[in-house]
Formats: structure tokens, C-alpha cells, sequence
């Protein structure tokens, strides 16, 4: 689909030490900025900026994916809402952000884009536990 | 799955004079705000408020008419990327934004709901005129 560089397809993004899951059409991440605690990224394994480039069978695998996972985080973190998200403005490589909103978000009515915020990257061991907690859920889900 | 107001389930949003399109289990719109021309929003036609909450059928249907939709916006309005976005926070009812990015875009690394700007309602006659040219559009795809 393009000759230039794509970070998603040489893995540099996102970062391996996020990974939480293979899900057939898309590896699952979780995202670097935690603010939103169990914000997720599911990318899309082979390269495609647009969905109207996929087959018919992997979108509909990939959004049985999207779905799966969104019900894994919605309780796992209690949320009132989950936003789906494929924008690829930057990473033009289809991922979908899935992003939980829980019960205390401090914008429930917006965006999370406009919720200026400073980036809660965890540390080391936070983010092992988290990964390691929600791989289990994923397995069992 | 609720018993408290809908504006998508009263159809008192989106408004009918913007109506596209019945493309099987969504309703095109195009959205009232403008300023990203052919902004356009898929509403299920029933109630449910999360992806997980639909059957395999639907979530398989409700994607094929988003990359349609997307297709024939990306083809009108020759966008370099399309925005794909359920979020719910206001209106917690799936509804899909299906926002062409355009080539002149203000903003094009950003999502749309950081770019300030004033909301462009179409007059009447400029209304009818997409409205009636995408409709077109639509029926071709």
C-alpha cells in the first residue's frame, strides 16, 4: 500500500514491552499514556491504512477482535463507556484505540483527545502487573 | 439496554433533513458541524451502547456499511485518511464518525476534536445540494 517507512510495521510501535495479546488479525497493546487506565491499541498485522482496503473476512474478524477486547477492559475497569477509535493521522497503519472511561473520568463527556492531561507512563513494575493481569483476562475471555 | 432517553432511539438526532442513507443496520448522516466537509455519522438503528453488546451478524454488517461509507466519501471528497470513531460519551448510543481528511486539512496530525474552529452549518439550498450528490454517491457504491 506504500513504500515508506511504517512504525507499526517494523514494530518499533508500539513498544513490545506493552504487548498483551495476539488476536488473529491485530496484536493488542497496551497504550503508553495510562492516564486512562487500560487504554488498548490493537493493530492491525499486515499493512492497510483504510478499512474499505480489508476483506470482508478481516473486518469482520477484526472487529470481533475490537469487541472482545473492549469487554475484557469494560470489566476489568468498571467503565460507563468505551471509545473505539481508528484515526491513523499520524500512523497511518489501521489500530484501533479502545479506550475505557471509568466511573471517576475527569471529562466523561468528551473526548479524551481534549482532556489536557500529563502522560502517566507506568514504571516498570506497574506495567507488568497490568500486562500480566490483563493477558490472563484476555486468555479467559 | 436502557430505559432512560435516547435522542438516536426518539430520532430527534441526527436531524432528518441531514439524512443519507439506509445502509441496513446504521442510518447515514451527514453531520451538522461541516468545518470537515463530508463529516458524516452512522447511527444503529437499534439501542445498544457497546460493541460487545451486538451479535457477531451485526458487528460483521454494522463494519461492512462504515467502509462503504468511507469508501465513497474518500472517492468524493479525496481525502488522504478517514477517521473512524464510536465514542458515545453524549449520546451513549453506537453511532459511527466517519470524518474525510482532507488534503488542505488545518490540522492533519490531530484529532478532529482538538482543532478549534467555528462549527459550519450549511445553509438550506448547500444542504440539499450535498445531501442530494452523496445520496447519489451512495446509491453507486
Amino acid at each position: 500500500m506504500t513504500t515508506s517507512f511504517c512504525q507499526a510495521c517494523s514494530r518499533e510501535w508500539p513498544r513490545s514491552d506493552h504487548f498483551l495479546a495476539d488476536c488473529g488479525h491485530t496484536r493488542a497493546y497496551l497504550h503508553e499514556d495510562q492516564f486512562f487506565p487500560g487504554w488498548t491499541v490493537l493493530v492491525l498485522k499486515r499493512h492497510a491504512t483504510e478499512l474499505f482496503y480489508l476483506s470482508i473476512e478481516e473486518r469482520a474478524g477484526m472487529i470481533e477482535e475490537v469487541a472482545r477486547m473492549a469487554e475484557v477492559l469494560a470489566r476489568e475497569y468498571r467503565t460507563i463507556k468505551i471509545n473505539y477509535e481508528v484515526l491513523g493521522n499520524q500512523v497511518p497503519h489501521i489500530h484501533w484505540h479502545v479506550i475505557p472511561r471509568p466511573k471517576d473520568d475527569p471529562a466523561p463527556l468528551d473526548p479524551v483527545w481534549t482532556v489536557v492531561h500529563t502522560p502517566r507512563r507506568l514504571e516498570d513494575d506497574e506495567l507488568a502487573e497490568v500486562v500480566a493481569r490483563l493477558r490472563i483476562q484476555v486468555r479467559r475471555s
